[in-house]
């Protein structure tokens, strides 16, 4: 059994692989068999439909433009396998995103359908349309890593080029996901605080009100940003960390065995099938939204812990020599219990500073009686208490894995967290789902109730998004620890010496210093196009009811296609220099003589760090700005229309930016920077 | 020549610290000499004093507790000599804090009375007042480090026992600075916070209106924040570069003799002839405030560069050797050129970022017209920009003197850039003088015209405190790079064993992480204090206001006490905990045994990373904000009244506690948790 499974472990987990993706194929076919609604409600529909259609494939002309580039000299710089390597990565990531897409613009018009039947009929609509994405996001990720690591092994008959090519899929999947997640964010917050500072601020329109000439751009934008752009990005860190599993169990370990490169793809296999289990869960459960999905998310854990206990110890019979450390199977399954606890540990934190239940958000709300400023002062600081825990959390993690087995442990816990994506971004896209079937029931006027469904739903939803983002930005952080593991085993391997990072080196602390930068110039410059496109829609909104008074009393219908228009060019065109920061960063320091692979080594570190603490402060400012409002909304503090509401209404806008596009988009900046040091470790320091 | 230098250069260094506090004294009397107004005037200005000293008293109070424990601590675990430092370098920096103010809020009354004549009259007098304040932080800084170096080496007849000792008066002043920016910057962003909240937005009340109960308040806030607050930063950021000066000459040097303990004192002594002649400068100049107060800081900038160049050749005939490297006087001039040259640099560079003449400002105005939000969203973003180049300019300087000189030369540089503080941090006190001289004309009648001459002297004083706050940051940022140095140099010496600091060791990536989130957690403690601080003063005046009615038609005089009451107990009480997060993180990382000294460094410099990062950019973002009001004030956009009018006081409102309370505080901050840890060496590292 030992000897089959460290033969043929790979192939046996991607058949774990192909069933996430006939499950996927199952679930999509069951989401486009749910009734669809009327004309009106289809004919809604088929706009969002269109305008994420348009702008994707913009974006995709856009991104394929430097993305050809970037291949030519990948292929010329380093070789074929890891160009090949590129291009799937790169496709793979943009296919998550894209199938994942289509059938959330397809679930959303069928949930807003459901709601008018049960609100049970809704919610499981909308979980199977998010439960795509999640099962996609897994199935491509372990496939393509696998698929291509035993193609590359086998023609070239050595694990080290498998290894070494795996490095381009890393980059192909990352930069793929940093423009998903800065256009698809930038497009979706430039609609939404476009729409709202004109409709509802200006003009007191309700959200989603078809009479708002932007409405139907900021519903394009949940699903190219919150969908797309969201499936992207976590099929990266999906795949990132696995190939950095493997990268560190070929770089860091004595043994010829395969053992230790079949370990990290066993437990993406397993974790699908306790994927699986928590969907069934979701789909039969007949209890309230958030015990369902929490369910779901907590019996997807327990499978993968339970199933994975035998595994390991039947793949490590004997202790494997790590780095000079011996570690056995006791040792490694604690890392893997490490990653599903952390997962656990940072869905509980965000949700206690992102929930209308708990203190944070209350104090955000009280905040709101004394005026804008003090809701805005009082957002920020919660954003910066935020960080304290989940940071404590990781670096108990990184302490106990690596005491236990090294910078493979670190690795492990990395993968283990991460094989529970498919469940937690199934429960990241019902969000947007909920969004745009609101929307949809709003706009073709059916039964205020339907309204009502689909707003718990969407609670419900905004929730699951905020908590999601914490396990996004912890989990990127680990992983870009574990990638700049392998940097610094590849640079000894490539160069044949040792090196040290000694903070005592000006070079290393110059390398943090610029490395800290990055994250800072790159969340100012995301916020800046966010910006500066709801400025071009607000005065695109106002023109359009100047022009045509007809739009406000219902009887002229507003040039939604403007506003897209406006949108998608503001979003592809300013994502690009952000998008480009870490890329210029990596090869300048790199190559000024003075500074090379050390400083490089800090830079690598240095972003990391800043980037974690600017990741989680701007998810949970955003996330329990948005939530206050909503509590506000819901009645407290005077409810709607008071001075309070409209001070949680310029928090919920400054939130926008912060935890849909600056914040997220950091989680793969910091691993292209990673991923690019280690892809130019061979081309530049010779 | 060489010889006099070496063995008397620290005592000739004096006599300029004494002629620096005999010109303070010739200030102080010339300040007290103008006429100090009519009695109106007098009775506010006594108010304000009254309100200033009473808080002062009870923060002095609140510190002594804090400071006895830990005077008896350092006491019984080290020694007399650093407990005596300890008091010398508290008293020493609350003596700089008090005495300025004491002076500042006697010339703001002199200041209005000045305005009334001319305004040249008026600039003098504030400035004046501002450059006791920037003479007493270099004298007392100057004279208290030197002469306890003196008296420790004479009665215990070695120099290592004097340096070490100096560690004692390093950790007395930053922990009074910690206390006075917090406590300082709590009481007057609430007081400001709160008298804007209900007065301008809810009451349309003007600034400094008497009819407000917050106002007086407000003005006591700007001299207990802003002059001795800040006073108390500076002159600990001064003093600690002296000493991690002496201190790496000390422990890096391979000589016997003095003169690399020399060379420190006497950049600062010669300095102090630079700083006065500044002065000197702008007392005489018949120009307009900016050119004189520019002019001012050039003239002391060129005076010091051009003496020190035959002083450092006479000084160093021979290279000497540091951490085996031989450097040469030519190498450790040009080390303080670098120095001077990043005062200059960053000067220019916050300009740019935070005065209405140029575009950063310009865009939060315009962003101002589409609301509170984008007005929010741009300003953050400025301050994330405005980090770039203040830190590759930082970096640029770290790689350059370190090449020169190594860790010796950096904090050389560090020295020569903080031996400008003298001047300044007369521009910086200049603000507060004219701002609470403004108020004084408003509050006692007097004619209209003598407020636009306070008013043009106050947007002046605001650029050149916003400019101040770069310089600030930065060199705290390079000076607590120097502690972290000493810390290393110490470490070896003491455990006498060499330690390496590699990014690759787990606990130096787990002290980098908890080190970064120190400025993140401490930052939001201070902001949740101004908002706690500032709501409550909202609910006083809204109190005094509903209660008696004949406040808003001037009928009944507002009961101003009641909230000076307000705000002291709230700063008082809110600055204990953040104050004290540095000690206790820093004590838990060096006692866990698994993480120890390794840790610990990494801690320093994550702190460091972090601190840097967010003090530049929460001081860029609240300057800038609040000149974009400014600007908008001045009648851009549609001036006072408009929306954009409005969205601009929100974002000055946010940046309140930005500027001068949350950023300025991270200085202190950085250095208490470096030199903490250089003290607890002997304690718990044994």
């Amino acid at each position: 059994m030992q000897k089959f499974l460290t033969d043929h472990g790979i192939g046996t987990s991607l058949t774990f692989g192909v069933l996430g993706l006939a499950a996927a194929v199952i679930l999509i076919r069951m989401v486009l068999a749910a009734p669809a609604g009327n004309s009106r409600m289809e004919e809604i529909a088929k706009a969002v439909q269109d305008g994420a259609k348009a702008y994707l494939h913009r974006q995709l002309v856009t991104i394929s433009v430097i993305a050809v580039v970037l291949l030519i000299a990948i292929f010329w710089l380093r070789d074929w396998q890891t160009a090949l390597g590129f291009i799937i990565g790169a496709v793979c990531s943009l296919a998550a995103g894209y199938i994942g897409m289509m059938v959330a613009v397809r679930a959303n018009v069928r949930t807003a359908e459901g709601a008018s039947k049960s609100y049970h009929t809704a919610m499981r609509v909308a979980f199977n349309g998010g439960a795509v994405t999640g099962l996609l996001v897994v199935a491509l990720g372990l496939l393509s890593v696998g698929i291509f690591f035993l193609f590359i092994r086998e023609i070239s008959g050595s694990p080290r080029a498998a290894v070494d090519s795996l490095v381009g899929l890393a980059l192909g999947s990352s930069l793929i996901s940093v423009f998903a997640r800065l256009g698809g964010g930038i497009y979706t917050k430039a609609a939404d605080v476009g729409a709202d500072l004109v409709g509802k601020i200006e003009q007191n329109l309700q959200e989603d009100d078809p009479r708002n000439p932007a409405t139907i751009a900021d519903n394009v934008g949940d699903n190219v940003g919150d969908c797309a752009g969201m499936a992207a990005d976590v099929f990266e860190t999906y795949a990132v960390s696995l190939i950095g599993g493997v990268l560190v169990g070929y770089l860091t370990s004595a043994t010829d065995s395969m053992q230790p490169l079949v370990y990290p793809f066993l437990i993406c296999g397993i974790s699908i099938l306790g994927a699986l289990l928590g969907i069934l869960f979701v789909n039969i459960a007949r209890i309230g939204a958030t015990p369902a999905l929490v369910g779901g998310v907590a019996i997807s854990g327990i499978v993968s812990s339970v199933l994975l206990w035998p595994l390991t110890h039947t793949l490590f019979p004997q202790a494997v020599e790590f780095a000079g450390k011996a570690v056995g199977a006791g040792q490694l399954y604690h890392c893997v219990l490490v990653g599903i606890g952390l997962t656990f540990a940072t869905v509980i934190i965000t949700n206690y500073f992102t929930s209308t239940a708990h203190q944070p958000v209350r104090r955000l709300a009280r905040a709101c009686e004394t005026g804008h400023a003090t809701n805005i002062i009082a957002g920020i600081s919660t954003g910066h208490h935020a960080t304290v825990l989940p940071v404590l959390c990781i670096v108990g993690s990184i302490w106990y894995t690596h005491s236990e087995a090294g910078l493979y442990g670190i690795a492990i816990a990395v993968v283990s967290m991460l094989s529970l994506s498919g469940i937690i971004i199934s429960l990241d896209a019902f969000g947007p789902i909920t969004d745009n079937a609101g929307g949809i029931a709003v706009m073709s006027d059916l039964d205020p109730q339907v309204r009502e469904v689909t707003d718990k739903l969407d609670a419900v939803g905004n929730t699951m998004k905020a908590v999601t983002k914490g396990y996004a930005i912890a989990s990127a952080g680990l992983a870009a620890m574990v990638l700049f593991g392998s940097y610094v085993e590849e640079l000894k391997v490539h160069l044949e010496q040792d090196f040290t990072f000694d903070l005592m080196d000006p070079r290393v602390i110059i390398g943090l210093f610029i490395g800290g930068l990055l994250p800072f110039s790159f969340t100012a410059y995301a916020m800046d196009a966010v910006g500066s496109a709801a400025g071009a829609v607000v005065k695109e909104v106002r023109r359009q009811i100047t022009a045509f008074p007809g739009i406000l009393d219902g009887t002229h219908t507003p040039e939604y296609g403007q506003c897209v228009d406006i949108v998608t060019k503001a979003a592809l065109r300013q994502m690009i220099l952000p998008a480009l920061l870490p890329l210029i960063f990596v090869i300048v320091v790199a190559k000024i003589p003075a500074l090379g692979p050390i400083a490089l080594g800090g830079l690598l570190v240095g972003t990391i760090v800043t980037g974690l603490f600017i990741g989680i402060a701007m998810t949970s400012s955003g996330g329990a700005w948005d939530n206050a409002k909503k509590y506000i909304e819901d009645g407290n503090h005077g409810g709607k229309g008071t001075i309070a509401h409209r001070a949680s209404v310029t928090g919920d806008t400054v939130g926008d930016p912060y935890k849909d596009t600056a914040g997220p988009a950091v989680n793969p900046m910091i691993k292209v920077v990673n991923i690019l040091a280690i892809l130019v470790i061979p081309i530049l320091f010779r």
